[in-house]
């Protein structure tokens, strides 16, 4: 199976022009000829306040594409804030188009593929999104995503999550589905986890609240990716991270299993939900 | 019943000793001779790393007076972060002598709030702590705590909270609690909700999460204490709080009743979990 045309929303906030110039000339310069076309929806330039577009016009774009049999992929622009306004909206209006194509993005985006995960969707995958092309270094991880959107290449896949059957979140996303419909069943998968911009005692209440739903102590393990710009407080926490994420797994009995080559950074790789 | 004994314990962060004159002092101005004991745990001024000593430390000190059945009320001496930490190891320690008193307290203490009510403790209540007393214009707020815990004085209470069946909750740490065995069945509550230092995203995603969740929609609807402190995004959010709050209470099908007359102020007034 061969992606011929990948669909980008944004569910979230919205990218400027030179994302789609910078990606496109990505494709092209991976593929030639035969690249795929990467179609950009209008809704992902426009705004309202915080987000690209409101409620309503989001969900409407996420919905058309996913629904659009033309389209293979389905690949979230960026991250920023806004995924979960549109969880509860969306879901009931995605058929089996929808559930046939590949979806791929993280960190925000993560609402929506835990919720797609949730729903039984088989082809949900954490990795690269067009709008790292902006980070030094970005066109790398623009083509990892690619080479996973197009051809499934192995080569673009984090190590473990090759032969783990392993999920990847970012921890506050992951965090704020717990209970809700949205919280896909995790049961004796391998728990991928990275965060970005908090402080040290957010992401050990983060931690507190992960670890101790008794859903998520059913995982097999728990693997943690990079955890960057730790934001200073005013006091000093007295723990790192590591030994943070060593104190909840070994308070709730889940397996430290190691590290996971994930993170908001341009090392980023591919993570299909369940396996790959 | 007069509580003639208060012990004070700090599972989150340390006070100093300025609290502990003033305060006393606020009692005896209160209530001379009859002025009741207040009994600072001396874990109160430890400190580790981030917190008010390790965590067996702020456990040892809250199952101390807990189980003494000299003292009448437990008030945990401010917020901060660290409750959540010694949740799971202190629940199994709390018996008969812990159920019997009133506990008093709000933001991060709600973790320990929220567990202990949904343990089946009766005598569960937000309101000010002795940190408060720092606070411009504090006295008020901790001689409002005073005739509650002394005198359980409606004056004291919340307008709303003395004739519904309420909780009090910090968004965030409520927030923290769902999907844990921590989480209180607030089935046909008023639900009150505050909010301090948090972007207008973060508050927003909160209210998707703490709505979310089935059990909560169960609640019999929400207040809207104050949301103080709001941090300045990098791009305006679109929404003020009201509207958030409004949006969520529509998504979910739960009722806004209004406002509650609490938050990280000296204004914050008292909220008995269950009905006063």
């Amino acid at each position: 199976m061969k992606t011929t045309r990948i669909g980008v929303v944004a569910p979230s906030c919205p990218i400027d022009g030179d994302v789609v110039d910078r990606v496109t000339a990505r494709a092209q310069a991976l593929y030639g000829e035969s690249a795929p076309e990467i179609r950009f929806h209008p809704q992902c330039f426009l705004t309202h306040g915080h987000f690209a577009g409101d409620d309503e016009a989001r969900a409407k774009a996420l919905v058309e594409y996913a629904s659009d049999p033309e389209i293979d992929a389905i690949w979230f622009a960026r991250g920023g804030y806004g995924s979960c306004r549109v969880v509860e909206t969306t879901l009931p209006r995605l058929g089996d188009a929808a559930r046939a194509k590949q979806w791929l993005g993280y960190s925000d985006a993560g609402s929506l593929l835990g919720a797609l995960y949730a729903a039984g969707f088989a082809n949900v995958a954490h990795g690269p999104m067009p709008a790292d092309i902006r980070r030094d270094g970005g066109e790398a991880a623009v083509d990892r995503a690619l080479d996973w959107l197009v051809e499934r290449s192995t080569d673009a896949l984090e190590p473990n999550a090759a032969r783990e059957r392993a999920v990847a979140f970012n921890m506050t996303i992951l965090s704020n589905l717990i209970g809700t419909p949205f919280q896909p069943d995790l049961t004796d998968h391998v728990l991928m986890l990275e965060e970005v911009s908090e402080h040290h005692y957010r992401i050990d209440r983060t931690l507190f609240h992960i670890t101790s739903d008794p859903a998520i102590r059913r995982v097999a393990g728990i693997r943690l990716g990079r955890v960057s710009d730790v934001i200073e407080n005013d006091r000093s926490f007295g723990y790192e991270v590591d030994e943070i994420v060593a104190h909840w797994c070994a308070v709730s009995g889940i397996p430290l299993l190691g590290t996971a080559n994930i993170g908001h950074d341009v090392e980023n790789r591919v993570v299909p939900f369940g396996g790959a």
